[in-house]
């Protein structure tokens, strides 16, 4: 069994626990701090960054989308329709500009920073940046939350998944960005009936269960949560 | 011949244009103010983040990264030793894992800030975000470049090119990012002898020539910019 180091609330860590779930691969997940900066995580990673994959031979594998394309030539490639990327070059940048959009765009926009100020900065020592959340960060957040979700909604609204005719890592990108969203109850639903009808099917898969059973120290999800009829 | 909507002081969009360069394919570039947000732009790429590449059938291509797998998979699975990715899953691993170290992370610490604080602000209209460059900004980016040289000198002093014995997207990445901050004259290579003598190599590549032509206004470059035996 591989190892990942991840943190429960980081989108790209989800990512690569829904792909390996996908896969029907189970992951030995240790769950890091990277604030903490520690020595023998930076050993591994000398960026400090999550998500970080000990690959066969226990050699790491830095990065969502790395893990990802690793992933798709050590196992993909032989999963015929349930590989994760397409076959065709122009859709397989198709999917990746979509990860990109989730794991890059959304992140900076809007992810990180409610999880920072919601989430980490309460369980931080004030010495590595934990204390009161900032309230303009959070209201900026909230601001840009809606556009990504309208985004999101043309295209469940014009596809049948997020890159296509097939389930790719397009939609796991997307969903995992979304499921953290939605554990912080950042997300109205209402009005945005595709990308519901979407998160509804991805939130059906067997890949999502963990997901929906993570809890955070001190702060609950919103009801709805792990409710798959929501 | 395809197109590459670009900035000449954008380390992704100079790492496209050298791994164009290095398989001998000229590219028509158009220069893209992203700040201005052009309509006609936005409809190729909805993120308004460059480098943009108009593939085969003028399917735009997003993202630096993206562009870069794309070009591997049409072209340099094809190129045998002049590939810039290796064959072997880990040592691709390894070559996007420092592809992302200077497109990502040297671009987030340094980069983007000295570019926007010396570069474009004094370019940019006031209610663009033009302006008065932030000093404070200079100076953190200028402590964290310090980092980003050792690193690179590590890497230069262990492996004959960044990734290992061979060429690759991680030397194009690195040198991208080096040669904008050492237009701006802000790289002290003495003490880097390693990096010196690696990037002495990159500089003197036929697919390094463009850049070290580009000038932008009102900013000259240091004096040994274009210089091959700095």
């Amino acid at each position: 069994m591989l190892t990942l180091f991840h943190h429960p609330m980081f989108a790209t860590c989800r990512f690569v626990r829904l792909a390996f779930g996908e896969f029907n691969e189970e992951l030995s997940l240790i769950e890091e701090k990277p604030w903490t900066r520690r020595k023998e995580f930076l050993a591994l990673n000398a960026a400090g960054t999550l998500p970080v994959l000990l690959a066969e031979g226990d050699v790491p594998i830095i990065g969502a989308h790395v893990i990802a394309e690793y992933l798709d030539e050590t196992r993909g490639v032989l999963k015929r329709d349930r590989r994760l990327l397409a076959e065709d070059p122009l859709d397989r940048a198709e999917i990746r500009r979509l990860c990109d959009w989730y794991l890059v765009k959304t992140e900076s926009e809007v992810t990180r920073h409610l999880v920072r100020e919601r989430v980490l900065k309460p369980l931080m020592p004030e010495a590595l940046g934990g204390g009161s959340p900032d309230s303009s960060a959070i209201r900026a957040a909230r601001a840009n939350v809606r556009q990504h979700m309208k985004y999101t909604n043309w295209l469940a609204g014009t596809r049948h998944w997020l890159a296509g005719p097939r389930i790719t890592y397009a939609d796991l990108a997307a969903a995992a960005t979304l499921s953290i969203l939605d554990y912080l109850g950042e997300i109205d639903w209402s009005g945005h009936t595709a990308a519901r009808e979407w998160y509804t099917r991805m939130k059906s898969r067997p890949s999502f269960r963990p997901l929906l059973a993570d809890r955070v120290r001190g702060l609950s999800p919103v009801a709805h949560y792990a409710d798959l009829d929501f």
